[in-house]
């Protein structure tokens, strides 16, 4: 009898070129595949909520895919880690209904990103953060981050790639942004965005333009002006992958 | 004229072989040679406290070098760090006396190793930590570590390698520990240990030895005469290099 079953996982991007799996680089989707395959010995891609670029973290990404296995669900978890890099660990796996998808079903995710602000950055945490130890208004920073929160059209901060768009069936630029906040945590200025979804290369764009306005190249309220604007070249450049970690994913 | 300079230098060992320059490996050894030598055109060997293993961290970890270049020492942190990779940060470089050696100057070192116990270690913390989900008497492993402290020959815990001790003219393996100390820290189970000196191998061989105690296989007390049997099989298996940091160095 076939199972769809939920992983939810976690893993350090650094090493791998993003979630999709590619015929000769490592990455996330490929990895759980083959670990899976060894376990199952059935052939399966495991359909994530979304895609991570390369660098890209998770705390809990969410991923779905059906077997015929004799596995026990309950056994999937320790038995994966088995097979998985320490890079890669499946914190549940959880038997759910037929047309739940990891992606399709999401309500909501939740993105983090963290800037590294004193000027030398400690070796173990450089895989984890943007280190950017210059000069940042960051009371303009915290101004300019809730200006995105609602309905809005996104093109101006998402990647210009159509083809990705399209393949994705995602033919609107419209997504709804619940909130949009930075925070002081020690040494590390903090974003937290949690959204209906998100376009490719969003956070990292927002990122990259509220760097600009922590620079005081831009002021605050500018971003609703880049948002109205629609335009890519609007906006600020794109941020570095290591800093972003998918947080959790919502159903 | 030349000048003695005194790196305090911090690295992720995870992808280094080891402290020592080897020709076909990355060391941090030779990493720093190369960065010094693209600053300041000098063909130098930095000399450490100490050599660390292949994975081995340092916190804070020190070295030596003579330079005749025109740089001033107050240049040297920023100018290395924009050069070396981010797994290796310069904290700060001072100039000393002619006659101070990183090694024979050093008056203390202290070595940190953590170990995971919870049984999903998360893929941020896969680098710095032993991961070691299983039971464990934290207690009789407490009552244990101070037995080390002390003046004592460590032969029970040294590696079984005489050209290494010869080639650093360490002929005795005598050396005096100050203190020895287990403490939970969360999940973490941490180990910290201070003494005037160590030798190959001494601190992982020593939680190997720990790790038996705490499963049992050996009471705390056992600890004094592995010490006295002055026999390495004595002792437990040497620990993953994973978990160790060397946090400083005393002068």
């Amino acid at each position: 009898m076939t199972r769809n079953l939920k992983l939810t996982v976690s893993y350090d991007g650094t090493d791998y070129s993003g979630w999709q799996v590619q015929p000769d680089a490592p990455t996330i989707q490929g990895t759980l595949a083959s670990a899976i395959g060894r376990l199952t010995g059935e052939i399966v891609l495991p359909q994530g909520s979304g895609r991570t670029d390369a660098g890209v973290h998770a705390l809990a990404q969410v991923a779905t895919f059906s077997t015929a296995s004799s596995v026990p669900t309950e056994n999937f978890t320790k038995a994966l880690n088995d097979i998985l890099p320490v890079s890669i660990r499946i914190l549940d796996v959880a038997e759910v209904v037929a047309d739940f998808h990891a992606r399709k079903s999401a309500r909501a995710k939740t993105y983090r990103f963290r800037i590294y602000r004193e000027p030398i950055c400690p070796p173990f945490l450089a895989r984890y953060v943007w280190h950017f130890p210059y000069p940042l208004d960051e009371k303009a920073m915290a101004e300019a981050a809730p200006l995105v929160v609602g309905e809005h059209d996104f093109t101006s901060f998402a990647a210009v790639d159509p083809e990705r768009g399209r393949e994705h069936g995602e033919v609107s630029n419209v997504r709804t942004i619940f909130s949009s906040t930075f925070e002081r945590q020690g040494e590390e200025l903090i974003y937290t965005v949690r959204g209906s979804g998100f376009l490719h290369h969003m956070v990292r764009n927002l990122m990259g333009t509220y760097n600009l306005v922590g620079k005081g190249t831009l002021r605050s309220t500018d971003v609703s002006g880049i948002l109205e604007a629609r335009d890519r070249s609007a906006a600020g450049a794109t941020a570095p992958a290591c800093g972003l970690f998918l947080v959790n994913v919502e159903y």
